[in-house]
């Protein structure tokens, strides 16, 4: 009898090509197949929720098998574990409706990105934080990213080589808050949204710090928005600011 | 003319042999006197408050220089960064009374060891904590560390090795809280003494943690410091949780 399983998973995306199996290094995906294949001896596929970039981090990450498996989803996630790098780890394993997949099924994302503003560099966040040497303007961020909520066409924001038919998306929240670090505090962005374009996230950011840093006024985003252009926004942001926090399903799931 | 100069610095020791030059790596010391030739010309002897081991963490290091530099302290500041690796970063220069040497004249540090204690490693996080992969009782824990504050033979806390004439020490003071991590929380134990002997803080919270998994019951801490003998007390936990937090010196200073 065939199970569809949903796996929320976490990984220090540092070391990764990305979530997706390309020939160019290692990937999660190759990982976690690989984990799968020693736990239950299925050489199956397994298709994760986004596909994430080299460097970028997940904390929520969700993926689909379908599996003849009959161990229990407590039995795999333990499993899973003792068989996966130290830098993935499989948070939750639970049965999904039949035919469940992780791309097609998903209604909803959320992700964070961290910025460290100030002169000297958090040595010990480096690996999960965008380095901007200067205090950035918070108030003026915070004021310009509520352009974003709602219905739009985001093309202002993704970059070239996305095959996505429409760049309409909604996005449902967004927060801008300063956090504790190690050893000086950063900016969390998070944005949630039912689906995003090609390096969405980190084309927001690049252009939010522009605000930040006063070469723009906040009114700026919106305009970056409504002229559908992506040469009307800010750089893309590095990716190991990012973290895909969650992955929302229908509540039938 | 010479002055004597104050360095705080923090690193990411992963990495790293410790502080110290040592054969077997590279050393936080011979970074930062390479840093130091590169901006000042000088073949400096740089000293730091605290040996501190191989893969152990500091936020406020202290070093101290005899230059004959003439550059202002915050030029001296901008430019050690600018030649520091990305783990290693200075965080404040500062003129110190002559003759001011990091180690002789430190009177007190403060450290804080942090443990993630869940079932599923926190993959984020995993080069500066010590996953136990259990949930701990921290409440014992926290009762019997308060047996460790005042002055104590800490003879049963220091590991083989050490030259230090005296074991004695004064703990001024523990804290144990329980703080978000990227993933999942986390325990952080922090301790303040008027210093520490070798391995002093892992042996202490390597003993912590069999209270907290309920091998021992929480005056058995006090008991294995009153035997003073290593073996009494329990294991050194691992060095990548470790952080030294601050350094202090004389009001004078």
């Amino acid at each position: 009898m065939t199970r569809s399983l949903k796996l929320t998973l976490a990984f220090d995306g540092t070391d990764y090509v990305g979530w997706q199996r390309q020939s160019n290094g290692p990937s999660v995906q190759a990982a976690v197949e690989a984990a799968w294949l020693a736990v239950t001896g299925e050489d199956a596929r397994i298709a994760g929720s986004s596909r994430t970039d080299a460097g970028v981090h997940a904390l929520g990450m969700v993926a689909s098998v379908d599996t003849q498996s009959r161990l229990p989803a407590k039995t795999l996630l333990r499993a899973l574990n003792a068989n996966l790098p130290h830098d993935i780890a499989a948070t939750d394993v639970c049965q999904a409706f039949d035919g469940f997949h992780a791309i097609e099924h998903a209604v909803g994302k959320r992700y964070r990105y961290v910025i460290q503003d100030g002169r000297i560099p958090d040595v010990v966040a480096r690996r999960y934080c965008w380095h901007v040497p200067q205090r950035l303007d918070d108030q003026a961020m915070r004021r310009a990213a509520q352009a974003l909520v709602g219905r739009h066409d985001f093309a202002s924001f993704q970059s070239s080589g996305s095959e996505r038919k429409s760049t309409i998306r909604t996005v449902t929240d967004v927060q801008l808050e300063r956090a504790a670090g190690p050893l000086f505090d950063a900016l969390h962005f998070e944005i949630a949204a039912d689906g995003f374009l090609y390096n969405m996230v980190r084309a927001i950011v690049g252009s939010l710090v522009r605000i930040g840093r006063g070469a723009h006024d906040a009114q700026w985003l919106a305009a970056a928005l409504a002229a559908r252009d992506r040469r009307r926004a800010g750089p893309t942001a590095p990716p190991q600011g990012l973290f895909l926090l969650r992955v929302d399903y229908p509540a039938a799931d």
